[in-house]
């Protein structure tokens, strides 16, 4: 096959040992096109992938991914490709993803018709698409002790202990408010149709040039979801903490200390997620959020 | 002075050593009077009254106060009433708050004016309200192993995971649906006014004969605050526990495991409230609520 | 049949002709099992059923099948049986919807199972239940010049004019708050499905009792949706009416005039409405509400 | 005074006789300082300024100020901008609003401190701000029938007769949803605290490059609000219209029909808005948002 790609990354979805058979159609069709392949070595470990398949492939962590490969093919759900996007996302490699069972935000082309989905994407007829990320950096006494990406979220949340949190924040440095509440959640367009609209928040288009800070139960009425530039630094303040966390993705998390300051910017890169040419983002949205279903 | 009441007990905010004045007004005034005076065992311990007034007084543990009083006066905020409500709820114990600094829900004498407004209604002059407290039971492989009371809401909720929780909700043993989501409040009218509120139910007036059921973030967009007749049993099946508790008030918790059943009923005996002769209840949820604040 | 029933009214949905083959079943079926049979005069001169059936029956306007039946069955939806049921409501006559499409709200039996559902129920086996109505009066130069039943809800609301109104509300002759916006639904438990869902209302169990005033836009962010007691007194004082209107069941309306004051309270009878044995009020709920469609 | 600017506009508010002195301090500190002045012909016409006043300026329309003037003034509410931003838009002249009364979101300076407001903005130094406007066609039987702008919103809603109107919404001609509610409401991010707050929407940072579709009422609970790239064309299609309407900032408005088409782009001009070089942002939605009031 004539194509604009020439190393492929394969990642499947964590704890999936019946996914071997998809990851086989898909690394037989590869190696028959004259592909490279790597292979996620997490795949290998949990026997995700036939040993023969795993043998014809280079074995790689999800970083050395967005280092060896044109493109990277996630076989999963969308927290698959989430926790791979972030891995990947530095070294601006385009990304597909394929759902095992239902349709996904972001994993759109079904197993059954995954050979025929990759065909014209593999020879080059696709449509690019741009996802902004965050940046979040957590400073702690003046430096920063951690830096994370997130594709969906960054949920600043009460732990536990049921106690609200409280915090200010202030968008390019300048004050806006101060919040008791259950938390915060800062979101992306692509974190919109996620834990921010269950939180109340309204859906961002893709491709959108703005985040939402939308609170969680906040005590006074008065607080509703904000659209900010993504152009925009936000910065909270942690004024009272509890037991307070913070999610990225809802994947992994940070504990948070008193007056602790988290800086959230648009991550420089973007990821790349390439689409079938006959891609349709409300169509996704339609079936995904139910719309058309009415009461009567 | 003439009074249906007898024995009066005095609880006072934890962790307030500076409440001492105010204390010490309220003791002076009911021994002139000629009243019995019980004080709680920790409002002593903490030093929240002068070592003279303890004297004066018998000292009692919270439940004992309903055992041994006629009426008990909480000097403090809503956070010391709830706690003390729980305690003499099952003694029928009519209750008065005296707020310590801005106006409460259920403290709405201020600490200026306690003497008059404690007068009349020592005095036999009162509105007497009931509020419907909860009494919730915490079934495990079929065995109750808590029973716990709530006057203002019993909260399921995720912990600090950050992972939503699954559960199905039955009323009157007919099911209603499975919900995925950070949690349930299951609320009475007293407490529509706190977490409910924030997690966007309605309002419950005072004396309405109903309960609400707020989801919390449900992942469903179809899922909305329900209110369902006081007289209902409520169940919830937790089918996805993750580090799931429930909470009595935002002041005590357990942990939920999996298969755990909350099963959740209008407690037999009602909190009787007393208020001045000039209570308004409207005229509280105006001032607390910020109501007639327009943008314009 | 033996059954505690005589004597049957029939209401078929206006400007349906099309339904007079499902009349012509339950009208063949009443005459042979020796009911007497009122037919709606609208349904006759809409040629809703076919002459040689009209010709088995009395005809009757919808006020007098109060008068002359024990039960009244309506064919159609939701829509007809809301206008039906106020004209029935002052005789207390028993009611059972049948729905020539989806399920209904109010009409649960579908027209292709109607003499399986009927039969049982015409034999004296059927959960009864009560529906509250609301009774609003008009009061215009402190004279009362309308007085009108809704079963769902009545509806203050700004015209076309799109400026919004502003008004006064008391429960119980207590002032509540001064409000602007586009109006304010007083919603039964039967309307919380309706209109006041769509407005953010709660939804009220039916039979639980509570009405609900559900804001639509207000001007304000702290105006709530307040459950009250259905033995409340609810009254609304216009006092910036522009073009508004009010409106019963979304079915009738009538003009607002400034410093008009609707008084609304829960109407002295009760619609009764007859379910099938196996009838499940939230097994409805779920499936017009589409709950349990998750987004993942 | 050494100014960028030659000619000022001014605008009254209409039917405010009583700002006549406000006007009277506004002209003559431009008459003494050497500017040109334009005094727009309704505020002439309705008496607002003294005569001796109108006498010093030359009389012009709003459409005119657009064209004679660098700079326009505004004496009134955020109203009285909103219709002059429509007219004086397509020239690009930068405009200051000087409120009488309350800040307004769009009016900040206050007529107390209009003379050391304005000073060093005519002085030069200012900062300079550009609002999106809409600009509104209306498409029947395939012809531009109406061209509109707004900057606020353009909002589709039913009329007086309460029932839900019905449409289907295209972004980029691509197929959104089919919506059956009282209504849709497109924003600007200046409009985001306007209409579209109290119908459930986000706020939009001002300068944030989306709009916003916000559902009035939506029958469907999947509807939620959605902010699109302000550079997305959105078109509604209008399939059940009843007595609906298409209102302008809610100033005026035009009568739609069955199949009427609205197509919405962000208008070529932005409004230029001058601000003191101590505004911020935020402290305007503070204040008029009562941020920061917490229950307790």
């Amino acid at each position: 096959m004539k194509s604009p790609f020439r190393n492929i990354g394969i990642v499947t979805r964590p704890n999936t040992p019946e996914i071997e058979h998809t990851a086989h159609k898909l690394i037989e069709f590869l190696r028959l096109e004259g592909f490279g392949i790597y292979l996620d070595v997490q795949s290998i470990e949990e026997q995700a992938v036939y040993p023969e398949d795993a043998a014809c492939c280079q074995a790689a962590s999800k970083a050395e991914l967005g280092k060896y490969c044109d493109l990277v093919v996630v076989l999963g759900g969308d927290g698959t490709f989430l926790s791979v996007a972030r891995e990947v996302a530095p070294r601006a490699v385009p990304m597909i993803g394929i759902n095992q069972g239902h349709l996904g935000f972001l994993t759109q082309i079904s197993h059954e018709s995954m050979i025929e989905g990759l065909t014209p994407i593999l020879g080059g007829k696709y449509l690019p698409e741009e996802r902004a990320l965050l940046e979040v950096s957590l400073v702690r006494n003046g430096e920063i002790c951690d830096r994370s990406l997130a594709l969906n979220d960054c949920v600043l949340s009460r732990g536990g202990a049921g106690q609200m949190i409280e915090f200010e924040v202030f968008i390019n440095r300048e004050f806006v408010y101060t919040q008791r509440s259950d938390g915060l959640i800062v979101s992306t367009p692509t974190g919109s149709t996620a834990y921010a609209l269950a939180a109340g928040g309204p859906i961002l288009q893709a491709g959108s040039r703005v985040f939402t800070l939308v609170p969680i139960c906040p005590q006074s009425m008065t607080n509703r979801p904000i659209a900010v530039a993504d152009s925009s630094e936000i910065e909270i303040l942690v004024t009272k903490s509890g037991d307070a966390r913070v999610h990225f993705d809802g994947q992994s998390f940070l504990d948070i200390h008193h007056l602790d300051r988290l800086v959230i910017r648009r991550y420089h890169n973007p990821l790349r997620v390439l689409h079938p040419t006959d891609y349709q983002y409300y169509r996704t949205l339609r079936q995904k959020l139910h719309w058309g279903e009415q009461l009567v």
